[in-house]
């Protein structure tokens, strides 16, 4: 299953592989294992640490006769420090060149937020954190439209197929549309029943934006990096709505929190280190929950965020 | 009591008077009374199609020396329909014509959206409605990085003293501030106990942007537009928490809405028709809620948003 971007009109899987927290010592054999199991879209970015090793298990793949380019579907996403101008394409071929790509099928902006450039060669990638301990979290004013406009000439390099955007707003984006030559094809939002943001997938509908959801298990990836609400609040894959609708359908909570985002057209980016899981993810198209269980899976909403920069040091409001 | 605003050190006074809804037909006088009841800000805007009226008023109050020009903080506002670098500055003027004054004290961008431009000697204020009920409501793809700049403008012509923005979301403001010469003096928000929004608030304080809120009284304001939500949530001015608080300072309890918000250094802009009523709202701040009573107060917040284009014909998703 797929969704066909605008304006390209290439065909996005509507189910991915998420590389988010893939330690970048076993990422190579991950990829190579999950494009063996069926996956065609892999979801990198620059901030996570592990292009490099990505685009070792893509080539091995490929080079096992597993799979060809053209089948595979890659995406990555430009991190914070570098959204001017003078940096946009420069990152751009570094992070093709790390994978060992011609070209991105989607290339994203990670944030809206614009920060102080890092040179690669003293720190790559620049993580967050280590601005913030030495107490150099800094800012550079760069809009959105500087970024978007090198993004657009990525395109018309061969750079990327598709561009767009994550964690932007509903003003944010209304906004970019106004001024983009090229209109984002793809959305990508934190996006699970605790976290249903209706307004936001209207928008994105109503402008022909394709959505991925990501952290499509709302808490269940923020346990390990100690978020406090997240540890505190039920787990999604636990909850007994979900447990309840996952026996009746014979699959795993996670299989119906995938399928209630992909039913509705939203395209999701699980991860998992353990091939069983992975198999078992990538199969949530097979069945069909009702319009009633989609409906009551929506209302667990609580407006629950947990990957919200104003919880960074430095208190970034791009959700307010 | 007055907010001091960034950039230009102007003071603001912390209470003042909303033109929304004030009949044409009333207008003047409204203001005459208000004026002689002490107030000295008022809040209007092209969209309430009372400007002249209004300015009428304050010449009266001016020529009957109850107060001089330098005493009165004027508020307007920029219409959606206007935001193109071709129509902002001559808008501008025209409202200044239309108040009969030379400067605003404050000029505020009234919604981050651009709609087709409608000539005001065809219609004017162009109302949405009507746009909607003849099937011609357009948009213009006018970012708002060209209608800002032109409100910059302004303030080098002296057509104002400070500007701003209404109803712009955090990621908005953020790109704003990224490539504003002038930042912004001031947000004006829908801000009420059932709409808090605590992260919009503190993205002011951390910016330097003064924050007015509208609609205090929350629901009350949209009983007469037949707004059905309104209609069937509790009036916060009926909430027992509200009466309560108010019972024990000996006050009234739009008294305790409005100080909930000078108390914390957000200014208001109540309306009202009655003179009593109007007295009163100005009263506001000879008195202090406990800090237990702001946090009750703030506790009700539901989230509910009752001024959303996303439920304009058109569905226009700022908030999203």
């Amino acid at each position: 299953m797929s969704i066909a971007l605008k304006p390209s009109g290439q065909k996005m899987p509507i189910v991915g592989f998420g590389l988010w927290k893939v330690p970048a010592e076993t990422c190579a054999s991950t990829v190579y294992s999950a494009i063996k199991a069926g996956y065609r879209l892999f979801d990198g970015a620059q901030d996570y640490g592990n292009e490099k090793e990505a685009g070792e298990g893509v080539r091995r793949a490929i080079a096992d006769g597993l799979v060809k380019r053209e089948e595979l579907f890659i995406t990555s996403k430009l991190w914070n420090t570098f959204h001017s101008k003078e940096h946009v394409l420069e990152m751009t071929t570094k992070s093709l060149n790390d994978w060992g790509l011609d070209y991105f099928d989607l290339w994203l902006i990670h944030f809206p937020i614009s920060q102080k450039y890092v040179d690669p060669a003293v720190r790559y990638p620049p993580n967050l954190l280590y601005d913030v301990e030495a107490g150099t979290m800094e800012f550079e004013d760069v809009p959105i439209a500087e970024t978007w406009a090198e993004m657009e000439k990525a395109v018309g390099l061969g750079y990327a197929k598709n561009i767009g955007i994550s964690n932007f707003c509903g003003g944010l984006i209304i906004d970019l549309l106004r001024h983009a030559k090229i209109p984002p094809a793809v959305l990508q939002i934190e996006h699970h029943p605790y976290l249903t943001q209706p307004q936001l997938i209207a928008l994105a509908e109503q402008r022909g934006i394709a959505v991925t959801a990501y952290s499509s298990f709302g808490p269940q990836s923020f346990l390990e990096l100690g978020h406090t609400v997240a540890q505190n609040v039920g787990l999604l894959l636990e909850a007994d709505l979900i447990t309840s609708i996952a026996k009746a359908h014979d699959k795993t909570p996670a299989q119906v929190l995938l399928r209630w985002a992909t039913q509705r057209g939203i395209a999701v980016i699980p991860k998992s280190n353990r091939l069983e899981r992975l198999k078992e993810n990538l199969n949530n198209i097979d069945f069909d929950l009702t319009p009633d269980e989609l409906e009551k899976i929506s209302g667990l909403n609580i407006g629950l965020r947990f990957n919200d920069p104003a919880d960074w040091p430095g208190q970034i409001y791009i959700f307010a």
